[in-house]
């Protein structure tokens, strides 16, 4: 399958915000890996979070039969540190993405670290038609099965849910005026060439040299060796998307740690990345050194003997985002041949329109989402029609191109780390981090405690 | 049927906004009128706009089959004052409520006389299954046949609907620049006191004499002909509603010159009924009085010879908002024995809930408005989420207790005038308007203007 992803990403803290959205990119490739958080402050996921059901409605906008049908929508609590309805403490909530919630619960220490000193609930909402959020029964193969089902997949549907569940926990803990903070993360671009210009120039040249050698007699079997791909994977056509994941997941969960958020990863991975190519002991071998490269992503472990190009297994649950890629998340992404690592590419809308009739019977509505979030101009809309949101981006992340990163109003701020990759604020903090991550989240709880304040003030008459 | 309407009203102007919301009240009872404005700048209403049509998405938030059907949304447009994308001049746009788009256009003559001297496009875009804009092939008895069709008439599709009109009109126009204006207008409560507290407890003391009297002996006879009721019209049950009708329409449409929205009425009708109920030759008998006060409401031409209260001719289009009322629109409205000039009621969910039901097949969202729009707290939420709007309310209209009458921030501005009636500003003027009228219209291009000049400002970089 084509790419047809795109790398805008933006990572959002949003108070009082219930039209906060988070677009999230994620491809079809994500290798199996076991969910475990690299560090937490609770020793067992069981204390993490107790999960919940809310009987949601299937369709918020029309009020033909099918819409009142409902759904049970998983979310995630924990009220170890809430201070309660009667001191109207604060509820924070992630809204869930592209994936099975749990996955995105054991990435996001952050909330965790920081509830005790709010008093704050903890509330992650599974987000529609991922992990165990299934409507239609339940069934994921019922629910995915074609577009009469599936076309309940969308983001203003998500965000209706969200609202309402929120409006309904509220009620329900009779906390009415507690201020809802609300957190979310998503990504999805590169560069490396700031690491290593020699890096840069050896991946930038191999597009070419691995197409040439494709195509010549016995090439298939000397990149089957070079890259060490298992005898019953497919290697023409697959090869340069397997790199090319690597070489988009790697900067975009370039931690100052080690982490397993996609896979698992040793700390800042771009530069392991990078130290494979410019090995001088390598010599001229340009596959070896990508072979070294891609291990760093696909085999941190060292337990792989082979590789799977033609596996699809999806243990966060991601297979959804290509219904939403064909519907409404219509980004365009063209790759210049002169300054990308990539090789070139031209994105044309009728390919796109013709991958989605042909595997979902769907056409695209392109001019959409912009319509409705008005992303055309996302500064202009905001600064007029937002307020309290955080805009985090770290410019290592290679998709930080496509966020916010200039103040937009006085209440709605971009904060940028030179050296952070995506979303590395919301993860939980290790003995390790260094000073300019702590400085961020600092900064992070400062303004969220400073809008609260101005939020409690406001309550009294 | 009864009353389940309610009286939130409000009237708004709002700049750059796409989340302006008009709610509005309709009655089932609408008498037969003819649509003429009653002052036109322009001669006929071949020159106040060319109607035309936009295939419009049937749903924009699901992507099953159904939701790619789409439809002939009617506008009218009127570029005669236009000054042309090249100076990015504005685009004034009526959101259409629910009616004829015809008829609003041809009540909403402040946004014809402004025009010229902002060189503004005028565009007054009909509301989906109202007027011509039917789904379902644009025969209103296919559209409105079943929830399966009805089913997509609601407030966020008609949002959806006007954004995605209004981006396609700027893109063919090649004027993405211009700033979009947007008018909106409604209504739904009551009040006489002001005026006379003897017309008040004339009034106030009818309903048990009317009761009284229906339930002796020839008494339906009597009613009959106290109130010139035709001979095919049914009595009893359905006087108290004529009669609630007239005096919840008369101080809403209380406009200080002679006009016809509504009903074709005198200036100040609510001075004229009260004359009617105090005139000190009319004795001691009420009837004759509520005769002659419910007179000035439905024949102030004075062609009528008798009156049916089974009347349900609906000139103006408005029966779709019985659905709305049954699906979203869900506004408790309680009737005090204490104050109210009407007899005491009480609102009763269940009650709504069976007449829908029974009606409709279909099944309420009592608390889906308020999380869509976050009415619970407009003050709170507007303040957050929003800048740029003008609510205007005339106290006279008797539904001005569910406006905006106080200023929620520095561009989010109440103005109210104590003898207006509801959305009075938006009127074509005429030679006898007084001061305060044309005070508020003044006041209102003054906000506008500054709006526009900060707009132009912010483009230039």
């Amino acid at each position: 399958m084509k790419s047809m992803a795109t790398r805008f990403i933006f990572l959002c803290f949003s108070l009082f915000s219930s039209t906060t959205i988070s677009f999230a990119k994620a491809t079809s490739r994500f290798p199996s890996s076991i969910l475990r958080p690299e560090k937490l402050s609770l020793s067992t996921e069981n204390e993490l979070y107790k999960a919940k059901y809310f009987t949601q409605t299937l369709d918020h906008f029309n009020y033909h039969p099918k819409s009142y049908e409902t759904f049970q929508q998983r979310y995630l609590i924990n009220d170890t540190s809430w201070g309660g309805a009667e001191k109207n403490a604060p509820i924070f909530v992630y809204t869930g993405n592209e994936g099975n919630i749990e996955w995105f619960a054991q990435n996001t220490g952050f909330v965790y670290e920081i509830a005790p000193r709010f008093e704050a609930l903890i509330v992650f909402i599974e987000h529609r038609f991922y992990g165990e959020s299934m409507p239609f029964g339940g069934d994921k193969k019922v629910a995915y099965k074609n577009t009469s089902t599936l076309g309940y997949l969308s983001s203003t549907q998500a965000l209706a849910d969200y609202a309402t569940l929120i409006i309904d926990l509220k009620k329900n803990l009779s906390a009415p005026d507690s201020p809802v903070v609300v957190f979310g993360g998503s990504y999805g671009g590169s560069q490396v060439r700031s690491e290593s210009e020699n890096c840069y120039k050896v991946i930038k040249g191999s597009w070419q040299q691995i197409e040439d050698t494709a195509n010549q007699p016995g090439g298939l079997d000397l990149l089957r060796k070079s890259f060490r791909i298992c005898n019953n994977s497919s290697v023409a056509g697959s090869l340069a998307g397997w790199l090319e994941t690597a070489l988009i997941y790697t900067p975009m969960t370039d931690y100052p740690t080690p982490s397993n958020f996609l896979n698992p990863l040793p700390a800042y991975p771009v530069k392991q990345m990078c130290k494979a190519i410019d090995d001088p002991t390598g010599g001229n071998d340009t596959f070896a050194k990508l072979y070294g490269a891609a291990n760093v992503y696909y085999n941190y472990s060292g337990d792989a003997t082979c590789f799977d190009l033609d596996d699809n297994s999806d243990p966060h649950g991601l297979s959804g985002w290509t219904w939403q890629a064909c519907t409404e998340m219509i980004m365009p992404t063209d790759g210049s041949n002169k300054e990308s690592i990539f090789p070139a590419s031209e994105w044309d809308y009728n390919d796109l329109a013709s991958f989605c009739e042909a595997y979902f019977n769907v056409e695209p509505r392109p001019t959409w989402i912009t319509t409705e979030f008005g992303g055309h101009d996302i500064n202009r809309v905001l600064k007029r029609f937002g307020s309290n949101i955080i805009f985090f981006n770290g410019l290592r992340d290679p998709w930080s191109g496509g966020g916010v990163l200039k103040n937009i109003s006085e209440s709605i701020i971009a904060i940028t780390a030179k050296e952070g990759a995506h979303h590395v604020d919301l993860r939980f903090s290790t003995s390790e981090d260094p000073g300019w991550l702590k400085d961020v989240r600092r900064r992070e709880v400062n303004i969220i405690t400073e809008w609260l304040s101005q939020y409690y003030h406001s309550l009294t008459p």
